[in-house]
């Protein structure tokens, strides 16, 4: 028996999320179907990331194990071949039989679009938050510095998730500005459920001059959900990379 | 009355087409169909260019006449909130009433996206044509630089289109890199059916080493459709902007 680890990309706009759901289309049953229809067993794979509905990924990672004779790196083509289209294998590698996708220490690294022009873009229309309004970009990174670092973030995260702890370690978080798009970039050990995207609710309102960018080391030590920005809408998140 | 012209984006993945076919969804049947259903008249568009299903449009331009009050240029807000969310509105405003957007001198810019990787990308998937193996770049510029100028196009024309002449004049052809995209950026007074797309298909034929770049001009002098290479797939092109 040997591990094989996936890396993963997805349009999350068709899915209800990755976790199995009966009755409902999500990533993680796409890759069970695909991958039990190729080796022939009955095979769920482990995610590392539980990603919700509309959320998108570039590298989210699963593992099974399996029986079958096919060369670990030949799993991501064989399975293209059968999974749908907006769901794309983009490495297939054999791991240890110890390595697991959550248990493990590694960094994620997530990315928040905002889409900011007058009128929409059909092209970006589930890939990124449209917003018309006017944003300071520089309020946005003078208040994403207050992120950086060990914190509780108990204020930044939506009830619903069952964690041990609620302090996580944001190890960089950049507001980076390409022509029209604003891709909030953060990297820490982990993120508390919807986290990334409560931390882009609260930049918005930074950008609009809503909360001034001081107040953000308050809102995060006040511990108080109250206090932080909406919850910004799924479209514009995706998961970039995981490294272990 | 009054003439309006809108600046018309979408993603034409989900329509058969710009061009209204009975019981199919297109964009001039779209449009018609929010235009009349804002102004309670029987709108019908004049559309700049017919692009053809799975073809996209950042700046496509429609031309209707109406006595309605509503100002011009906020006919773009109130039709967006009637639009479908894949096509939108990005100007509207009053044109002289001899203005006919398809009987103007004018200039059209399309570009066609090539993503150039080992593995598709899910969000490049209805907008760029996936190809895996290497392109030389330097060879497709070096091609490139043969079309422009005024040629008879004959051999870059797909057959079914009525047109008065195949003679065409290009006036700038760019390949462009941007990361693992490869964008064939084209400008000129007018385009025959098919024939930004077996550009890119030829163009793809030299990155390939299938064609050579000193070859290219023979190949359009000869006015031989089976000189040229294949035409490119539809989700790849996109029609950017019509200059009156």
């Amino acid at each position: 028996m040997k591990r094989i680890k996936l890396i993963v990309a997805y349009d999350g706009t068709n899915y209800h999320g990755w976790q199995v759901q009966l009755g409902k289309a999500t990533i993680e049953g796409e890759l069970n179907k695909a991958i039990s229809s190729l080796t022939k067993e009955d095979i769920k794979v482990i995610g590392a990331s539980r990603t919700d509905a509309g959320v998108h990924a570039l590298g989210n990672v699963a593992v099974f194990d399996t029986e079958s004779q096919i060369p670990a790196e030949k799993f991501s083509y064989a399975l293209n071949q059968r999974l749908p289209k907006d769901i794309v294998i983009q490495k297939s590698d054999e791991v240890s039989l110890n390595f697991h996708p959550r248990h493990c220490n590694c960094s994620k690294t997530y990315e928040y679009t905002i889409l900011n022009r007058t009128f929409p873009l059909p092209e970006y229309r589930n890939t990124a938050y449209f917003y018309y309004g006017k944003l300071d970009i520089e309020k946005m990174r003078t208040a994403g510095r207050a992120f950086v670092g060990e914190h509780d973030f108990k204020g930044f995260c939506s009830a619903g998730a069952q964690v041990q702890t609620t302090i996580r370690i944001i190890y960089s978080l950049e507001v980076i500005k390409e022509g029209e798009l604003i891709k909030i970039r953060v990297n820490g050990n982990g993120f508390l459920y919807n986290m990334v995207r409560i931390i882009a609710g609260t930049l918005i309102e930074v950008g609009r001059d809503r909360i001034a960018p001081d107040d953000i080391a308050g809102i995060i030590s006040s511990c108080d959900r109250s206090k932080a920005g909406a919850t910004a809408p799924a479209e514009g998140l995706k998961l970039m990379v995981i490294e272990y």
